[in-house]
């Protein structure tokens, strides 16, 4: 049974699933694998997932079985459970909590692919509404307090299967990141009365060397102080704290967004591993307090090692200016 | 030129620093060079790194010539410049500072070794005194707050080059995860009067399920939150807050352990990957406040991957509990 716990000196919580050092790590070929008969994401293979939880269906398909374009299942080695059993009782300077929550997977379509870059456009569309979906749904549920959706691509990502596919964390506190983003935000608007990241925005336009990409609803942007080369953050122009709440237009706006800005990376870059996370505001948000969620895109070029593991101060070796004029490029 | 940069949603330090980007990434094959004639740290190449700053060596040698065995250069690929240049004005929401600091490397032996467990004991016992003489030198340079020595073992670990070496980064301020302990470690103790990681050890003593090893001055602990399976603390059993005033035989004591212990993780694990940290106080810490140095060992058995960089919150499959037992009976 899972469990977190926190580290007395640092103050920072752990998962602790045992169940997790079962699962697969060597899924993951260098190449694309040519007869993807043991891929447990292909059609065919339904059985050796856990059974769905939703999924897009031609009509009269079977649930797990053939017939899909998106499929949402358990993960078969989570990290939260969402019945931990009785909490243990932490002492002291030890303390723990049940490892409860959920730890979903969404396999965002039939096809045998490594890159969202290779669905077709109504493909990830539809992935990004079942993000929205899969959020609503757990934002519903008694004691999960957030959600986390991330996509490792390439082993050096963390990714432990090939066929493209999202992981969605939902957790009965805010990781720790978002804590401390949120309370960065109360306090410069309770300073200023606006919203942080409107203020980061304007002042990005004004700048104009960091942005990548401007849509309707959504501007793509290298941030100032980049922890990864060319990591380039998809955000609405506007404030929108929710992604749950997000409207279809911005959502198909935003599948067209990632798609274009990953294809630019993928041809800068050469087609390095990458991670994109979505961040979000907690599920019982203060809808008057101000938030953008936002889509954080991470090509993997360089390795995070011991130092910025130990210390929390990444190096970073390509400035945001020189990876927006390069992304720019590309996609021009 | 490297520039420090506060990123204003997060309130986070980033290192952005260009030149790291020209450094060497392939040197480390998964097997051993049988010829180590092109290794930048073997003998015979000294003219492959900048000019030393500090060796051991046989008497009447010359400097940047055989006849070392241990040698300390500038890193060629440095994080942070001895003379960053003139400062940077940043502007209000973009936060900016020079990239200032020192960045050396150790390399610990002659002998084209990958791990140190393969050095011979009084080698290591070298080496270890070496680092302390180099955090000695460092904390007397004006301006310089904090160092860390971090080494990268194997590829994935993030080392660039084989033969075995550390890395000494000293920095104008403290790390994050620093402040956060020292923070924390002030808190308890102006609560309690007592020091925190005192009152931990106390606490492992009595459980007995997490300690892995007890020398005289010494103690190997997993701790209670470990963000890496089989993370494993090297630490005093009494107050002792900077590594730079460590005494010859504690230092020698910690020689012994550390090999011990990662011989016991290379047998159990198969020779991971690996890294191992030292964390120190401040150079200008209060010595009336109570910190522990510590030698922390990071095996790399699995990924961190999207989620825990973006959140901050690890997932790591094997309990302390599990980790030091295998490790009691392996170093047993």
């Amino acid at each position: 049974v899972p469990e977190l716990r926190r580290d007395p000196l640092l103050n920072r919580w752990v998962i602790l699933a045992e169940e997790r050092a079962d699962r697969p790590i060597s899924r993951v070929r260098p190449g694309r694998s040519a007869t993807p008969a043991d891929c447990p994401f292909c059609p065919g293979n339904e059985r050796e997932t856990l059974p769905e939880i939703d999924a897009l269906r031609d009509a009269g398909s079977e649930a797990d079985a053939p017939g899909w374009r998106i499929r949402v299942v358990p993960n078969k080695y989570p990290a939260l459970r969402p019945d931990p059993g009785p909490a243990p009782s932490g002492i002291d300077l030890f303390a723990r909590r049940p490892g409860f929550g959920h730890h979903e997977v969404i396999i965002e379509g039939e096809a045998h692919t490594l890159s969202v870059t290779e669905l077709a456009p109504d493909r990830l569309r539809e992935a990004f509404r079942v993000y929205r979906e899969r959020f609503r749904a757990l934002s519903r549920i008694t004691g999960l307090e957030s959600a986390v959706l991330i996509k490792n691509v390439g082993l050096a990502a963390g990714a432990s299967i090939e066929h493209s596919h999202s992981q969605l964390i939902a957790t009965p506190v805010a990781p720790p990141s978002l804590e401390t983003e949120l309370r960065i935000t109360r306090e410069w608007s309770e300073r200023t009365g606006r919203c942080l990241t409107c203020a980061i925005l304007a002042a990005e336009r004004s700048a104009r060397e960091r942005i990548v990409w401007r849509g309707e609803n959504l501007v793509a942007v290298c941030p100032w102080a980049p922890r990864f080369a060319y990591e380039t953050w998809i955000l609405p122009a506007r404030c929108e704290s929710r992604f749950e709440a997000t409207a279809d237009r911005t959502l198909d706006e935003l599948a067209e967004a990632a798609s274009r800005v990953l294809g630019a990376i993928e041809t800068r870059l050469e087609h390095p591993p990458y991670n994109y996370v979505i961040h979000s505001a907690p599920f019982r948000f203060d809808s008057r307090a101000t938030y953008h969620w936002r889509l954080a895109i991470m090509p993997l070029i360089t390795q995070a090692a011991g130092y910025e593991q130990s210390t929390g101060l990444y190096i970073n070796p390509v400035t945001p200016e020189r990876a927006a004029r390069d992304l720019r490029a590309a996609l021009a």
